[in-house]
């Protein structure tokens, strides 16, 4: 069977600063309708930085969820930025290092039942310390871990971010011992 | 430095049957007031459940990314739903499958920036088919891969979905050859 939904009405509920959000009237290929709630989100980028065979993370209060988490650096796309150059901003202003060898590692949808958020994950290495710069509304704070503490944080349920667990999963071959 | 934001102020400016959106003000603990935007769902349960080796996937067009995507069975948690009867319960609704053996991977956040959308992740064996009976605004198509074969598509950039990524490497210990 084709698998489509094609948009009958399309509303925004509502737009924001980081998201726009809109209610969809749908038919889908079966023939029956449907409403779609869909947020709208520009998409971000996700760097796995190495710097001597440690992996550089990132603790912050997330607000969503009400506690501190732990992640991999990573931010929002400004309008119209090229993901490669996000990364490199990123990395940046969360942590203060360039990095000399950067390699893609393609992209993930976080939530693709509700939201169209779309995160190009990276990986870093050739670390140089430059100056450090966050948001003046984020307290960020940077720690390195081994990759076997970062497995073991994911494995303990001290990590529970998707975007920097995919990470690590594609990037998988860059850090092996080899 | 003590991470937290506090809410100076909070405001409904959706609400929706899947998810209700908030604007708040905040009080950040370095003194700076800012602007959250928070998107709140149910939260829901991600199985990867394992036949004979093979992983069983659903294939379902997402209206807010306009394609297919190969994802683990999944779905939302029902008001005061339990999270281990709700993986039974989507295992069998999307695949048609119930299982004999369960272990909890722990949960993940998907966006945790804008999103407090908390996924169970669970791992599923001993299966034996019953009857799928999937929502009827849904089409659905269940397939079955190997373990070396999600790995390549993850790899691969067919699949993209985060909490297919994450509870394949939150699984990684049930999914070796031993």
């Amino acid at each position: 069977m084709e698998f489509t939904e094609k948009t009958l009405k399309s509303e925004y509920v509502f737009n924001g600063k980081v998201i726009d959000v809109k209610r969809d009237e749908v038919l889908v290929s079966n023939g029956h309708q449907s409403l779609r709630e869909v947020v709208e989100h520009t998409g971000g980028v996700v760097i796995l930085a190495l710097k001597n065979d440690k992996i550089l993370v990132v603790k912050q209060f997330r607000y969503p969820i009400k506690s501190v988490s732990i992640e991999l650096p990573a931010g929002k796309l400004e309008k119209d930025e090229n993901p490669d150059y996000a990364a490199q901003r990123e990395l940046e202003e969360e942590t203060g290092y360039a990095a000399d060898e950067w390699k893609s590692l393609g992209f993930i949808y976080t939530s693709p039942g509700f939201c169209d958020e779309k995160l190009h994950l990276y990986f870093a290495n050739g670390l140089k310390y430059k100056n450090q710069h966050p948001d003046e509304d984020e307290i960020i704070e940077c720690y390195e871990y081994s990759i076997d503490e970062i497995y073991s944080m994911i494995d303990n349920g001290i990590i529970n971010d998707s975007k920097t667990i995919c990470a690590l999963l594609r990037a998988r071959k860059y850090l092996s011992d080899d």
